[in-house]
């Protein structure tokens, strides 16, 4: 755990009071880590936009009915190798599978698989989710 | 303008330098600035999303030449006169018109207006951005 | 008004009834257009990915109060004359201005002068709503 | 698979030579399947916006030294259990870890959970990505 320093700030009186009033209200029970939360969210954001390194989530919904599609999704993954951290499998029902896929990779890499598996056929959904490393934010 | 109180918070050190490193990159020459500007972005967000009265901008490009399309649009706008606040057309080329159209009211009618906008024959795009009334942020 | 092609294309059976009703839920009298708008809506996001000449509609929230504000966003907005299409500035409070500003250009030329503004102090939001010149939509 | 429709739609011809260019450069082969995904696309997000049966996949990344971490986030994910259909858990470094949760159930819900561990002291990031059932997509 890195070591914690004191930092004051100025916020306007009514500023103030509605900073807490949404501390509360999110359920948090500590406003500075409510306000660290605020600044790792801001961090990942610039770490995305500057196709820094990065960790994304990419869901995937699809049929695997679909002939020859989970061979592409596979040889696809394989491709990217290095880059992919873990991959889940669900049944969700008797043709339906979800998949969750971590990639660590640059921005632009981890977007342009999500779209190249999005447009196989079968692939009903394809969705990313923006995560980090997380060295820029412990 | 309102009273400034003094505030402090904990802060892992690499998280500060880092926090140092984003207000300068993002140009803010003030810390406090760059934390309060975090908290009002999160304000606005919570403002849209619990449905409390927000200031919106929708933004039209259409068509002028669609038949009645100018009348079904001003309609619309009367319909919530006491909802928009101000209209502003300008000539993008000889065909298309682009409006900003800035309107208070609940978070759920503005999205329902845009979106009225949005289906009318000859809109070709219909965007809203969220703003605030300012109540909460001031 | 461009002329009309008609054009074919295969959907599952129930993914069309789900269009149907979507369409319907949507407001929309009319398949085509409700089609059409979806793709230039993707058409728009393609617009600002790849950083081309693009139109948005900037909302500024701000306290006039504040020393010397209103000359440094008159000065921003002199420094992008040429891009910048329309401002309307609307009395929200005895305190508290909104302005909605029109700017045409390269999508990231536009991002930047919306960062510009919102990193002045007494600025309390500044949002950027994505449109277009209507170029590849009409 | 389900029955594949022949439906027709009208297109402005410059729109339908932009719809063509647009398939061409998301590397799609084919004009109906990338429509098809632009119309499930809008069904998710609907899905969401009516807080339906949803499935989102939860993004965490943590330090597993911060004291009984694990043991609540174990605990709170215990509490919908008959929510969360997997769990992936991967070692980003010596201190780190990134983990997956795919969750089902109404999109509020699904929210909620990921708030609430995002609040949690360690917990360094949490986001969501939306996805579906796929019980309106097939």
């Amino acid at each position: 755990m890195a070591e914690l320093e004191r930092v004051s700030m100025s916020l306007e009186k009514p500023l103030l009071q509605r900073l807490e009033r949404l501390v509360r209200a999110s359920g948090y029970t500590n406003r500075s880590e409510f306000i660290r939360d605020l600044i790792r969210g801001k961090l990942v954001e610039e770490e995305w936009e500057r196709d820094e390194e990065a960790v994304g989530t990419i869901t995937l919904l699809y049929d695997h009915h679909q002939r020859g599609l989970s061979d592409r999704l596979t040889h696809l993954q394989h491709d990217h190798h290095s880059n992919i951290l873990a991959t889940t499998h669900v049944h969700l029902t008797h043709d339906l599978c979800a998949e969750m896929i971590m990639v660590r990779g640059q921005g632009k890499m981890v977007r342009a698989l999500a779209d190249s598996m999005r447009r196989e056929k079968g692939v009903l959904h394809a969705s990313l989710s923006m995560s980090s490393t997380g060295k820029s934010l412990a």
